[in-house]
């Protein structure tokens, strides 16, 4: 299958049967597919943490606008970004960088001075704004690796931040909770959204041809 | 080839081969990735401007960080995003739901209440943080497209805004621009980041199991 057609496949489940649960080498692979996403200047700044037990997804359901989307899919996936950038940081992500390259350390240097000197002169808002806009990429690709392998999936903005960053002790690690993408299988016949025909612009109004 | 055998294909090229054009079939079939690109509420704020004479890039380059990737590649494609959310635009991409679907014309009425009541309360500002976070989704799959038909992409926030929305007259569409997605063909001998290893977090740091 091309990834268009799994993207045809592919919709927001929005009812999944609570007696499926997706393998380990599925999830693990749907993970891969978020690691592997391009970010801007290659700083991954956000993290995937992997939710199964009932236990704290019932706990994470206070203020989620689909409960029961939450309890009844396997796996929960949290994409939380950085809360804000540091030298410190970017210095980890390029240390890292010469070292699996084999290159002398600070090759990278006079880049990260302007990274530093970019982020340096934003607030840690602005910092927030530009990670969480990476994180959506990863979750994108994460999605179309589900649709991949007959997972369905389900992105979820609608969730109540501060239960979820409270509940996974997220600000103690620098993040801060921006998506969620439930994993599962649809229980087709509670799916309103299965029988439906997938609806896009029309691509002569989607796109601009200058 | 599968989605992560592509995504490890692919890297951010930094030099391109000013001689390759992209076929207009493969362009297509890129567009078409971020066309089906899931959107929050299905609401797809955002269009993709499609760059390709080189007199626009010659115009679009000043304040770019890497002018000659700008004029060297085959297309620029522009992930521009809605500059805000209002009650007629939520009621046109509805209706068209329900045409599509061939359900009666309100059928979603409740919801899209919903969302108008939500977005009334906020901020222009607000809004396009919101619009262009869902950009970020379609770049990833347009760049995942490319990479299963082989050609090279580098995405690009690194440009000048207020440049690229002058000149493609972006204000009076209700859009701004966020990102770029450059296509073509690598020069491999100019392109320093092609023999380089991918780097990425391993996964034991950038996943967090719970």
């Amino acid at each position: 299958m091309s990834l268009l057609q799994d993207l045809n496949w592919r919709h927001a489940v929005k009812a999944y049967d609570p007696t499926k649960k997706v393998s380990e080498q599925d999830v693990n692979s749907i993970l891969e597919a978020a690691r592997l996403a391009p970010t801007s200047s290659g700083l991954q700044p956000f993290r995937v943490i992997v939710v199964e037990t009932q236990e704290l997804k019932e706990k994470m359901v206070a203020g989620a606008l689909n409960p029961e989307v939450m309890r009844d899919c396997s796996h929960v996936l949290v994409f939380a970004a950085w809360d804000q950038y540091s030298a410190e940081k970017i210095d980890q992500v390029y240390d890292h960088h010469t070292e699996v390259r084999e290159l002398p350390r600070g090759r990278f240097s006079s880049y990260t001075d302007q990274l530093k000197q970019l982020y340096g002169a934003q607030t840690a808002h602005q910092h927030f704004a530009h990670t969480a806009r990476q994180t959506y990429i990863a979750l994108g690709l994460a999605m179309a690796q589900a649709a991949e392998l007959k997972v369905d999936s389900t992105p979820a903005e609608g969730f109540s931040n501060a239960v979820v960053d409270e509940i996974l002790g997220l600000h103690e690690l620098g993040l801060k909770s921006v998506t969620l993408l439930y994993l599962g299988y649809r229980d087709a016949e509670k799916d309103w959204l299965s029988t439906m025909k997938k609806v896009r612009l029309p691509m002569e109004e989607f796109i601009i041809r200058k």
